[in-house]
């Protein structure tokens, strides 16, 4: 069902109520509402104040961890603090992985230190260590046309760069390597595969991150070289000598516990059964203090929400803020709120989730049904008036939210800078003073117009037009 | 002796000579032969090979290790493959200290690992660490005037943070509490000492660097912290709680090893017993593969001394190549040259050490006999061209020579642009890829100049002036 529309046309506002209107951007005019919820959002510390307290008080929380379970204590607690009317959790089975030390040295033809950290999920090395030669390839692509003979019994080096992007658009083309890297090395029988940091900094702390096995393939260790090691050892290898290295690597599964994805709301006034969705993940990686990852999409969401109760009062819709279990391994918070709530995914007007860091937001995608994308205009002057730029309708929403979408609940993506973010995502650097106070304003101003104008407009976007 | 002027007066080049003078700076014409060298130098990887060479084949080398013994043997292979027509070695006793372990944590009021260091010639903590109530100041001069009830039994944590400079003048103010800290920690009773890492970086890597104990006052245990772990740090204790904290530093001394400083030489073919010395130090921090401290200067007056032997042939006097043990555990290869040297000091022409990282020179100081200045106009001329302008004639020359101006020898110092360089300085980070070849390429030529200037023009600016 169509709700009505709570909130005046665009053409009703600037003919005949003025005074509700008080700037406009290149295109529209921007509701007062609007327009004093923007200012207030920006200059809001409320998004800063709890990325902070998350860092400082909890820091690392990988899934299933004592981290995690501190994390989710925080979250209940910090919810309430800040007068969220509804506050509950939903357990969320989680895989429980531990990095242990991980260590490499070449020890021919010369003797150096190698800076690695396991990928996540990786099993350990034999104990003992590895000794080997390393092969190195410039690419997955590359090693699945390796001659197993090349392969068997060494170390695989896949050696590609991420390149630097606004949008990280030079993750795809290498993360698939940090993905499947352990299985196609394994198949040629290598003993381990290390992969150059899938990152744009050159920095000697290593990027972890998720990576996969396959049932029929022998499980080998994995581990990410840093940029300034890879470039090390990619210096000896092009000097045409053999190396030899040496791995150990202790990680280890706990088996499965029980996390929570734990939820906020401030209960719609006048539709309190038609959800607007904010998310962002509550887990992290363990060696920074996820911060940018995705401490700071917790502040954002937070904030928003709080900074929209507390200057206009009560939503008329509810909005429903959502912090993730487990997004790191594999989306299992999203992947279970999916299945608990299926019943009920139809009442989500919107759905959106800020997981890209602290960098400004430049432009607003959606996924709502076509016509409606008319509808939401004044909420883009808002936006544009904070350099948000309307984009296209055929937005993903986020990790969490990305299997939203086939059950015609409407997403939308908020765009930002990603420009430095790989300097630091899945290492231990994303700490709290990566975190730009005026960006991460500027994301809770947008995601405050977003959730604020899909809860009081009566602009319905549903259902979400099939996936492209 | 003063030496009779190999080189064309500038007013001889002007007016009678114009096919030997080529360029002109603001101020001068640039003989022939420096515009010719500058150009070669500039264009040349001879200091960037060098480097890479140092920290690929060899890396990490503190005083005394098995890393210093490679440097050593590297450092004489090097010198006798680019054709030194002189190389040698001196022995040097250098104290050899070892890192090991180095960790902390936040055990309450929250749960947090801190990434820390210890510093140089740091003791060990007790077997089993240190738990106990951290207590922090803004700076060594507070820590003076502290009661000693609120330190006694606790960890001092000195907060000063080293602001971002071109000429590196935050490093002074900020490491007295490095080198101070320990001892006036433990004057008031404290356990341990923490400072935040005296760099200008938001890294997770402390910063190490050498540290003091006074015989008449407890070693106790001395370390840094990365500055986000500091930020983190600061922010829970300005929370206003008791912050406690586990160390466990497991540093250690072994005893007194020979090291050597490591010589090449062209020797002159007019006066070879006249001196130009460049010179760096050879050994490193163990955490990164010390390139820019002091791989670059071991690449820069190695490349320099080479380019002009290429070029130019034979140099009239002698240059003297020095790469010196241990600069970082007190200069002790510098001392055992100067007091090994002592006899022979009055025939150095000119020395001048490059240690402060590969960022571009921008200035030229001098120590010379002041009416000498004049007679060096074709050199600065030149380095004008490559963007180093003339500065003062109060130089110090650089760490391992400033011990000579006291013994009459001029020395010059080469100012490089040290904006970057505290953002790496005695880190992990400390690696090849943080050099910029083209930025090492114009320190070569800035050395090449000086060296082949003060080698075959004649001019002789001793002795230096007594030192301001």
């Amino acid at each position: 069902m169509k709700a009505a529309l709570f909130y005046p046309s665009l053409a009703f506002c600037s003919a005949l109520l003025l005074s509700a209107c008080t700037s406009t951007s290149q295109n529209n005019t921007v509701p007062a509402d609007l327009a004093r919820l923007s200012d207030s959002a920006l200059k809001s510390e409320l998004a800063y104040d709890v990325v902070k307290s998350l860092t400082v008080e909890v820091g690392p929380r990988i899934a299933g961890s004592e981290g995690d379970k501190r994390a989710v204590a925080w979250a209940e607690e910090k919810f309430k603090a800040l007068g969220f009317d509804k506050v509950y959790k939903e357990p969320v089975r989680v895989r429980n992985w531990s990095r242990g030390i991980a260590d490499a040295k070449v020890i021919a033809p010369y003797q150096q230190k190698l800076f690695i950290t396991a990928l996540g999920g990786s099993v350990a090395t034999p104990e003992g260590g590895l000794i080997t030669q390393v092969v190195m390839f410039d690419s997955l692509a590359s090693l699945k046309q390796a001659d197993g003979a090349h392969v068997r019994d060494k170390i695989v080096f896949i050696n590609q760069r991420m390149q630097r992007d606004r949008a990280g658009k030079g993750y795809g083309p290498v993360v698939i390597g940090r993905s499947q890297g352990a299985i196609e090395a394994a198949k040629l029988g290598a003993k381990a595969v290390l992969i150059r940091s899938v990152g744009t900094d050159n920095s000697r702390f290593a990027h972890t991150g998720v990576m996969q096995y396959s049932d029929d393939v022998e499980k080998i260790p994995a581990g990410a070289l840093s940029n300034a090691d890879a470039d090390n050892l990619q210096a000896m290898l092009n000097a045409g000598k053999d190396v030899t290295l040496a791995v150990e690597m202790r990680a280890k599964e706990h088996g499965w516990q029980t996390s929570y994805n734990v939820i906020g709301e401030f209960t719609g006034s006048e539709s309190p059964d038609e959800i607007v969705l904010i998310g962002a993940h509550l887990d992290s990686w363990d060696e920074g203090t996820g911060a940018l990852d995705d401490g700071a999409g917790v502040g954002i969401v937070t904030g928003a929400a709080t900074v929209i109760k507390n200057l206009m009062g009560q939503p008329k819709r509810t909005i429903r803020v959502v912090l993730y279990a487990s997004e790191e391994f594999g989306l299992t918070g999203a992947q279970e709120y999916t299945r608990k709530h299926k019943a009920e995914l139809g009442n989500i007007i919107v759905a959106a989730e800020s997981d890209f860091g602290a960098g400004e937001i430049y432009q607003i995608d959606t996924l709502f049904a076509p016509d409606a994308v008319e509808q939401a205009k004044p909420l883009f002057a808002a936006l544009e008036n904070i350099g948000v730029k309307q984009g296209h309708n055929q937005a993903g929403g986020g990790p969490d939210v990305s299997m939203l979408p086939k059950y015609g609940v409407p997403v939308v993506s908020l765009l930002q800078d990603g420009t430095y973010y790989f300097d630091y995502h899945h290492t231990a650097n994303d700490t709290l003073d990566k975190v730009d106070p005026k960006a991460l304003a500027q994301n809770q101003a947008a995601y405050a117009l977003l959730a604020y104008f899909m809860a009081n407009s009566g602009v319905d976007t549903r259902p979400a037009p099939a996936s492209h």
